[in-house]
């Protein structure tokens, strides 16, 4: 039989990505069509499943080459079911979404969440091809994540694994509540939103700042601005970067990868932010466990989701 | 055929303990006999040889139904390999000593490290019999851990994983330098140790309190003047089980296990200490990570080794 490839569906608020992927995590075609989320949960459902068939329609390869169709998205799951229980941005509650698409496609279905999947897609097919062990940071409006160990994902006992921005590491003296309803989550630092509103805060409160002439501030303004050299934008990507460093350096003691992955917006900051990530987990993580380990950029951009919605089939 | 065993050997520095289990991690026998380890590496490897053929001569099964022998020992190991790099209470250093007991018994032998298997023991014939995701802390003269996901040991990508007690979750303003030489280490302050010299520490400074009565300071001294209603005392293992709340807050969101089992001397105050740990766990973790989520004490006591050590055959 010809070789056989693997379809992933990336559900987004506005679109949704189709990709296939050949076994080996390499990304062969793309495809996006509207997710048309206000027209109610049956029509993202048939545009899930139409655009999973037109992606492969358009290629040279047949339905029958198809080992699979994984999917990802935004939500609270019952991942070994393939149910979506809440996914706030469509408007989409209790849909057995496994169930729908292997009765429309006629293929094995793997659902699991965007944060998780895109994490998989650079461990599979991404920065961490080939190694076994890594743990993902995606940098964005939040801090999303994923834990990869033996190549598959770690999902826990109800599917909760891997929510790396609500770890509680900000002292309680220092730390404010976190969307999630918790004190001094990560992401309340680390993320976009963490770093706009620690510069904000330091416009309002009069500090000294290239910022304070910044009509709206943007996570890449205080990240140029520190890199310019001012003051306080560096004491604001300072602050992000140490308690990412500590994160990473709790994570390598407790399940010692050997990359750690970190993706998303603010990652594009570059060396600037790494090196002092970089700085953070020398300093708290043991020898033993930091011996051999990297840390490095994620590689797939916004294709991580097609990546690892197609590697569910093999990895999930 | 008739049912198979499994034999565990638990290697201490004073005295070799070892067990057999069936199938269920059940504990059907045990012996035990001395290290003798200033007699050097040979006599250690042969004691452990000799026991491990000995527990099964003295019960009714025959050497036919072993099915493998786990060792669970102290020190740097190459895991995969049953390698002890360094075993500083033995002396013991750079040995193949999966490759000897293999010849000598001509057994399956798998070996692991003293933490992850007392874990395993706990996950698979105490506490946790029947949970596939459980993290375990071992509150002793350090903070021992181990991991189990879908009822393996995790072990990462050099053997490291697991080392709960080196996360550094105390803030740097109050971190003190911990035994490994990384500062703040939940070790120096959720340990017997950490809880002894954090009352040393009280008594030197000439806190009002009765432990100034107490000639050597022990762990359970402070935990029983703080159940009599010390305040240094009552701050002191508050700050104890403070620490180790949050870092069970963050196990939580990170890896989700079903349960928290907990074990060690300084595990037996019991409710008094359980129920602070709960309580910050509870504050710290998002309610989707602690739903149904479990903080239980462990069962097996000093068993917990030759158990988890007999568990690798299987679960290794």
């Amino acid at each position: 039989m010809s070789e056989k490839i693997y379809v992933g569906v990336d559900v987004g608020g506005t679109a949704i990505k189709v990709g296939i992927c050949n076994a080996d995590g390499q990304l062969l075609h793309t495809y996006e069509g509207p997710t048309e989320a206000s027209k109610g949960t049956d029509t993202i459902l048939q545009n899930i499943a139409k655009y999973a068939k037109q992606i492969v329609v358009e290629s040279d390869f047949e339905w029958e080459q198809v080992d699979g169709v994984g999917v990802g998205i935004a939500g609270f799951l019952d991942i070994p079911n393939g149910i979506v229980k809440f996914a706030p941005n469509l408007k989409i509650e209790n849909v057995n979404l496994k169930g729908y698409l292997e009765q429309e496609l006629n293929k094995t279905v793997k659902v699991n969440n965007d944060a998780n999947v895109a994490a998989l897609g650079e461990a599979w097919g991404g920065a961490g091809k080939g190694i076994a062990h890594c743990v993902c940071y995606t940098l964005g409006t939040g801090v999303g994540g994923g834990i990869i160990i033996d190549g598959k994902i770690v999902e826990g006992y109800a599917g909760m694994a891997g929510e790396l921005g609500h770890m509680a590491i900000v002292p309680d003296l220092e730390a404010i509540q976190c969307g999630c309803g918790k004190m001094g989550c990560l992401e309340t630092v680390s993320s976009a939103t963490g770093i706009i509103r620690m510069a904000k805060d330091a416009v309002e409160r009069g500090d000294r700042t290239t910022l304070s002439q910044v009509e709206d501030i943007m996570a890449k303004d205080v990240l140029d601005a520190a890199k310019a050299g001012d003051e306080v934008a560096i004491r604001i990507v300072s602050r992000a970067a140490y308690y990412l460093g500590k994160s990473l350096a709790m994570m390598a003691i407790v399940l010692n990868p050997q990359y750690f992955i970190i993706g998303g917006g603010v990652s594009k900051a570059g060396d600037f932010l790494f090196d002092q990530i970089r700085e953070v987990f020398e300093k708290y993580t043991q020898d033993q466990a930091k011996e051999g380990v990297k840390i490095v950029a994620a590689t797939l951009g916004n294709n991580a989701g097609v990546v690892g919605a197609a590697g569910l089939i093999l990895r999930g």
